[in-house]
């Protein structure tokens, strides 16, 4: 089968043949894949940055955001049958730790990432988890789902964390209108009744955002942090979701929240710095955000499947993978880049 | 009557006779104070720390831990009568805010704090609220329980938010075994089955605490941390109750906190660092807590009251207020130092 | 003023000329009525069925759901002045009891209910609490608002409890597409992403709940239950919202409720019936449901400011309350009868 | 091995010889039985009272409160090992439904119940899923600790979602102290600083219930609501845990549940009849309890281990089954009655 395989740090990944993948478990499950999203992590993995982190054995296979169909299931598994289309939670969990059975998986103790750690989706065909596998509507196309599977998962977790927090007449300030907000905004508007605030430097990205559920824009100009003050009565807001987590966001995200509030980190880069006198007088929070549970898939994926959250996305073919790199490197690529490979017969 | 004014800041506070305070407000109530907890913070009052902060006028009276017998009630209070033995809540709040209403009266929007910026309750009388009146049952001596007015009241606050997250096999690390940590393990002890870890610089301040309910201790030795990660599987624990907050404790509590844990920040005079990858990447929350609520408070004198809270306190006669803050600022004090005035007839 | 007073039960309340209500306490406040909703409640007092719970003596003024204008403030009254637009939340509460503090002020220890135990809003002035007042934009027409201070607040703190349960891809029933409901589901639109079904035994009013929010409806024809089950794939709803209480409904609520679910009981006449092996064996629940808090009618406020819910409501003149009652009585009202008093200069 | 085996309703079950269990799916556990505690429940079997609901196929083995020691374990199986001392689960569930894995096990959608539905524990060895098996400190007695898995878990299960409601300063209502409220009363009093108030019919059982925690008892002789409405202020409790739910049990729960509290059904065998006008004029509920989740069990065992839950048992060998059924029948068991095979070789 054809698979995007990094061989070297710092190298193009190439596309190339390889054996398909087979059954190795009994609860093993493989995928054709119908779509894989490509992101900036990709670009990061690619130039070493996750080298030490995912000690990973090169050569390998990218991809982490995974949808497809079901080609073949292990001898234990019983719910899952071949041509069910699914989408693919980003990891495939033991099953048997407290956090796995407390709804918790994100923290499970023994975990696998395909497309980090393990073989992952820009391929024919994936091998996962049973556990890892959420089934779809028959009809539902993978490749526009797929970016759910872990960008979207991020965002949603990230707002149903918050949801307890944002009564009406709240304010929620969103930082970010790329992907994870566009995400989140849409989130925010299905599940609550917060006025939603979203603040970008990039003034096209902010007129989108009026599409997806935000009430009101601020752009990113250095008065920001202070017209949202302005909007708020001087307080800040309840909720801050800081899909950036760098260059000066991590800091403006705690200056506008409000007593008693709190700051959701999802993005990364920067370093939380408060002091811890601050922290008290206010009593706000830091809270920190990862990829969403099996469960939060499903939620995800019924609000997708009843088109409250829609995803801008712009396929290639899987062999060029090149493209889409280099299309995401440049900033030329408008919404999620999906990889299609040719389904395997 | 007798009460101890601040006049400058940098000068020790006089006892002096002032005027008896006099009932203002329909829902105002005077107090027979019978003992008046002396803090840290008053140390750093005198010392002009809070100037900038309270904007309080000079000369005022100093006292922000206060309990003792109703002397007096305004017309529209109905439910308080002379000779009732009370403790006050910290705050005079407004009761009709939002918070004050969802019982969050410690972000009030329009509060007044006795003895911080407003006159306290190192008098023999103290005007405040009726909305701080908390009744006791008639025998409890106030010079007992006054230090729970503030500082216990913190301890107890930030122990009942972590109560949820404190199930039986978890284990909670307390930094600091002085004021505050004496209060907070009696109550973990109290509240939850938790394994209580205690950390402090003293080893007899340590041995102490195996009393109040500490399962284990271990020595701010440098190697703290470490030991720490040895008696949770090399986990961290999954709450971690900052009451120092500064000389390091601020940074050895994050890392003493496991993944998908939280960092409760109690203890104040340090500054909270982390990179925002280490926040997501392990799910940890920053929690800030500031005092309790009229609630909590009375929720902790319930404790008292059945015997599961004790307090260490020292009494000193109201004019001896010079000599208990010279043996708070040499550490010559055991427990708290209460202030008790002579009642007014 | 003009006033509708009941001087006796099973006879007509009076439109009378009585005195202009006046300030009494400190914190009373009078208000302009703009708008006094009528409900069954207010016949069910005519027919002495209230008579031995409220213990009123007549005569007295109905009217227990009201908005207008401020006319006149007590003396420690601080933060509402004449001419402010407001709601007025149902009960006068005490502001000292734990519930009043703990934002469940509808179980205050010692409330007043003006037009069920005291004086209530059909007339001219109402004298009420400050702690009742909710402040609007300058601009709201009371008369539009007035119904939601009481049946709107009764559907929107159901709807609020039931929020955790109902997750993406879980499904609601609301029983009842009359008054309390047509703002319940309209609040369950603005505050989650859960599936509506809405059952009513008439078939008009199911059709206009779609454009409020409804997903689904189900004619109450006996085979009711039963279709519920086959929508729900044969496992009935996670929340069953009873807005009816009587006539089968509460026993088909149960039928219709899930394992693990919960039967929101809003609506009343009816008995609740259930053997505890059905309670014990599926882990359901039977949820109580009361008037919401003083928070919630600000929730709700906000709501209803930002378009999120509307209410259908036909305007009478004050002294035209026996033709309101007559057509509430023979089921010719269309939405809410509201009383609008002239008003005094 | 030998096994209890029920070869046909009414007729006692017969001690016999069969075929040592194996290893059939590749997550399946073998464990050697140290402890399988009796319970009313297999009477009931006996009875035929379960024949319709559970549709076993006769003859099989009885015993749902298992505890021993892993013997062999499936070829997928790598966190457990023979020779590990556990307890079991009493449900073998699927782990890929949602209630699976948001840590509500006990509401899979595909379980199977071992001695009630599929061959339990009264045997030499027993088949369950690794799925069910809680491992323990090496050293503990399975004998001592079965029968907390499943009376011990049900309680713990009950007072773990009571705790949030059981604040310092409430009362919580304990009916019955038996074996279920031997727990309960020990959990109460680990996990919260409520008063425990404990109701019996039986004076002997009720002394004993103070060294396990309670603060007061009350015997249950046609004066025991007005009683513990006398202790209570005239209000009732915030919680009442009915453990026996039948001969009036659940009549006077919900007479001693004050306003905005909960009716906790844990026993059964009588009928929840309210009208819905008490329902909704007081906002109390109803809560169904049954078994606690893996989850729950891995904390009670932890409570277990740190001396905080202790239970009487009395020990039978396994082919004195029909003296411990006839002991159980007669009211002569002290405490819960465990059978205890010889350990196969």
């Amino acid at each position: 089968m054809e698979a995007v395989r990094l061989h070297a740090y710092h190298e193009r990944p190439r596309v190339e043949e390889i054996a398909v993948s087979a059954i190795q478990g009994p609860y093993d499950v493989l995928v054709d894949i119908g779509g894989s999203g490509l992101c900036r992590t990709d670009l990061h993995i690619v130039e070493g940055q996750w080298a030490d982190r995912s000690h990973v054995r090169l050569p390998y296979t990218l991809g982490h955001e995974n949808a497809g169909w079901v080609r073949e299931v292990g001898s234990a598994v019983q719910h899952l049958h071949p041509g069910d289309t699914v989408i693919l939670h980003p990891l495939a969990t033991c099953g048997f730790c407290r956090a796995c059975r407390a709804g918790d998986d994100v923290h499970c103790e023994a975990s696998a990432f395909p497309g980090i750690d393990t073989d992952g989706g820009m391929a024919q065909v994936l091998r996962t988890s049973a556990r890892s596998v959420v089934k779809l509507p028959q009809e539902t196309n993978p490749a526009d789902v797929a970016a759910l599977a872990d960008a979207g998962l991020t965002a949603y977790h990230a707002v149903k964390k918050a949801v307890p927090l944002l009564y009406p007449g709240t304010t929620c300030v969103v930082i970010g209108a790329g992907g994870l907000g566009h995400v989140g905004i849409q989130c925010l508007r299905a599940l609550t009744a917060t006025r939603i605030v979203v603040l970008d430097p990039n003034e096209e990205a902010l007129v989108l955002t009026h599409e997806w559920g935000a009430h009101e824009t601020v752009l990113v100009d250095g008065a920001h942090v202070q017209r949202v003050l302005e909007i708020t009565g001087g307080k800040g807001a309840e909720v801050v979701l800081d899909f950036v987590g760098e260059r000066g966001a991590e800091r403006d995200s705690w200056a506008m929240t409000r007593r008693a509030g709190s700051h959701y980190v999802v993005g990364y880069g920067g370093t939380i710095e408060v002091p811890a006198i601050d922290v008290i007088s206010t009593e706000r929070n830091v809270i920190g955000n990862l990829v969403g549970s099996y469960n939060d898939l499903v939620e995800l994926m019924a609000l997708s499947a009843a088109g409250q959250v829609h995803l801008l996305t712009q396929a290639y073919p899987l062999d060029a993978v090149g493209d889409a790199m280099a299309d995401l490197a440049a900033g030329r690529l408008r919404g999620r880049g999906i990889l299609v490979p040719d389904r395997l017969s």
